[in-house]
């Protein structure tokens, strides 16, 4: 049932790579036809403030809109919500898509970009135990905030969610009763997080985390310092502990989630679950067109353009070549969305522009901590191949006789071979956080470690000692580099 | 009066760049005789942490100290304080010291490091009243501080400065009634410094600035916050205006100060001036020896050599070559001077290191507000012959929703030609001013602005909107450069 339409530029997904895309394309050539298809009811939400919605610190949910869909249309975007790309045909150069009514139809493009996003995993037996939860999109925020709310208190409206909000979903868990002890499944960001806004509103938490410490990406160190934050919290920690499955309350373990059963035999008592134990980047309407990475993401070049023509791919279903290691590889975060969005957007406009590569490059607050990592710890450095020389200090973060200064943990990871700056982290109570960006910036430019030494980094007292943080370890692994 | 002594490595001045060098030359070769000629009691202190002891932060003098002279000693360095090196003979090799009694000795070298720092100008009639001052060195701190207290509470022992203080002088200020009304005459980094300094003791300042704006090096868009911010903070400014004289009270206009005289007629009564109009290096020693640069100051290589065989200098004494314009300038500040310092230790000791260049990163505090400058000014740039083309923007520091975000000026500058990076200032009241680590370290790199665009630089709410401030700047000057 084609709706013999087509437009110049069709976008699959409303949300950050997909809305950038198509605002650069229509800001930089108005002329274009350009038609975002959006499944859901929510677009250009911002993801990464979820849990604080949770925690209560941002208020509403449209809070977390960076457009409406009403500024979308004003831009002369044709956004159409819930409806879903079912199937992209290349060769045709067409899409295929779901209508809310069920109904299915084409639409033609000459260039298309797959923004698709991606979903929660949660592999686990239990998953659809009531409590048990994983946070991806503002619906399942929603849920999460309404869980937490007394029956009784509870108003769908509390949530601020306008038009856009599942309210059957939100009613059914604002119907239940709040939990007292929640399960945190995985300690990556999003399980970081979760643990600073479930204890805002006096729940005990538990924390489960396969490997032998949290964060593996932000590297030992940084994990070490989250790790006694969040026990300072009050959290429990579980690591190097394997949750095999998620009990229920009735008798054929139905009902609503009651204990995390572990493989060494363990259990807990929980009365509900967060999962986070990653994403996975939604490639099904294209995996059989075009190529996917090793990393089961699509793969693109330096433009976003995928093995099939005209076709681009960014965000989070998208790979993006490595600044370090120069391979491809698949960090799904914000800003890379952001980024390749605009940049294939100019692309498609006519102005060839590069995504850029990605340096892996977070950061994340737990509790009074702030942290940030970027490019390769020593095991990844590893893996890739290096022979990685990594050291970690700890400096203060102002000069040491100005009030406020505080421990700042600085690990750098560098080529023992040729002295090049592989990767680093940061952690600590005075904004060591965003101390990464020199990291990532030396990165990006392929500083060796002596270089990195030699930066001209801010001095004064209520900033910085003389040698910031990032500088003392560099003069150490320069030094351990001979 | 020879003394028949000699070292292999002889230091003129024992504070940053003089200790750093010496320290490092003995780490690296511990066989090394170091000796340290400093013409004070105090070594190795903060400078930058001056005007929060004035302000009262900082409880004693003695907390400004890096390294205390035993501490020195047990490194294995001949320090010898209250010994000022008058005179060098780099034919002969020889250094002519000064002793506290007055006779002076020869004192032979193998390398030499000139590190003799720079004094704090005061060009104005009337230099000499009392209340007139200058902040440069803890003498002169103390002084400031002692002034500042009521004559009855005042003890010399209160300012903690050990047996290190000129307690006379000291004292001479300590028993002076303390000033209502202070003029500030300068508005670079130490006068905006000092007015937070003095607002914090209930003194009403006035600032006195030449040009129509203060913190002429961070350019038009910081000094105009932070002006804003100096007058919400109850000081008053006078800009644009330029001081002709400072009057004193008593007949013949000695005594103590009573009056600011502007050129253009307007005065001002006050009871005390602080003057931070600049400091000037001290090369005198070496004037007739070494060749100097434009700015006055020593001329060195990427190594700190002198133009004289074996003598090296480093610190506020000495040039450095500019990162952007490749040319020597004199930007006397304190990081350099230890990585300088460092650098020249480690070439001595047997190690060729470079200094590395500047960068002219700067951060400031001025009450709440941080600021940061790194690179060229867009005026700075025309003068050095570039075509620039500058923006400023005024971006979230966090995300729009999450409590605590404030707003964050960035400006970058361009060169319109090849779109290089070429500086770039941030002013804001969360932490803005070390945001400018990444404009210092992408100038380092020789970056252009699409490729500043394209950082991978850190995104979590709590820190950062997903475009942070700088990169909000660099996508809005790369729309500009076309």
């Amino acid at each position: 049932m084609p709706d013999n339409d087509s437009s110049d530029f069709v976008v699959v997904g409303g949300d950050a790579a997909g809305l950038s895309a198509a605002s650069k394309a229509k800001r930089e050539n108005s002329e274009l036809d350009v038609t975002v298809f959006e499944k859901g009811r929510w677009v250009s939400y911002a993801h990464c403030g979820t849990p604080y919605f949770v925690k209560g610190e941002v208020e509403k949910l449209t809070d977390l809109l960076s457009l409406p869909p009403d500024e979308i249309k004003e831009r002369g975007i044709d956004l159409r919500r819930e409806h879903e790309v079912v199937g992209v045909s290349p060769d045709d150069k067409t899409v295929t898509v779901r209508k809310p009514d069920g109904d299915e139809f084409e639409h033609g493009y000459d260039d298309l970009l797959v923004a698709a996003g991606a979903r929660a995993a949660n592999p686990f037996e239990g998953a659809e135990l009531d409590g048990v939860l994983t946070l991806h999109g503002l619906d399942s925020a929603a849920c999460i905030r309404a869980l937490l709310h007394e029956p009784d208190d509870f108003t769908v409206e509390s949530l601020g969610g306008g038009d856009y909000l599942n309210e059957e979903a939100a009613r059914r868990y604002g119907g239940m009763e709040p939990p007292k002890k929640v399960a945190v499944v995985g300690g990556g960001y999003v399980g970081v997080e979760m643990v600073e806004a479930f204890s805002a509103w006096d729940i005990d938490v538990h924390v489960f985390q396969r490997s032998d410490h949290i964060l593996p990406a932000f590297g030992e160190e940084v994990a070490e310092s989250v790790e006694d934050c969040l026990k300072q919290n009050g959290a429990e920690l579980h690591t190097g502990v394997e949750v095999e499955r998620l009990r229920g309350d009735s008798d054929r373990d139905g009902g609503r989630v009651s204990e995390v059963v572990c493989s060494d035999g363990t259990t807990v008592e929980v009365d509900a679950a967060l999962v986070g134990v990653g994403i996975r980047p939604n490639v099904e309407i294209v995996a059989d067109s075009v190529e996917l990475g090793d990393s089961g993401a699509v793969a693109v070049d330096k433009y976003g353009r995928t093995s099939a023509e005209n076709v681009y791919a960014a965000g989070d279903c998208a790979e993006m070549e490595h600044v370090v290691t120069g391979e491809d590889d698949w960090v799904p975060l914000g800003l890379t969305a952001n980024r390749a969005g605009r940049a294939i957007g100019a692309t498609v406009a006519g102005t060839p522009t590069e995504t850029g590569g990605i340096a892996g490059t977070a950061v994340l607050k737990a509790f009074e901590l702030g942290c940030g990592r970027s490019g390769l710890s020593a095991e990844e450095a590893r893996e890739a191949g290096y022979d990685p020389v990594s050291v970690t200090v700890d400096a203060a973060s102002r000069s040491g006789y100005y009030p406020g200064a505080e421990k700042t943990t600085v690990t750098l990871v560098a080529d023992s071979d040729t002295g090049r700056l592989l990767g680093g982290s940061t952690a600590g109570k005075d904004r060591a956080a965003k101390r990464i960006d020199t990291v990532a910036t030396a990165l990006e430019a392929e500083m060796t470690v002596d270089e990195v030494v030699r930066l001209d980094l801010g001095y004064a007292p209520p900033f910085s000692p003389v040698w910031d943080p990032v500088l003392v370890a560099a003069k150490v692994l320069e030094g351990k580099l001979g």
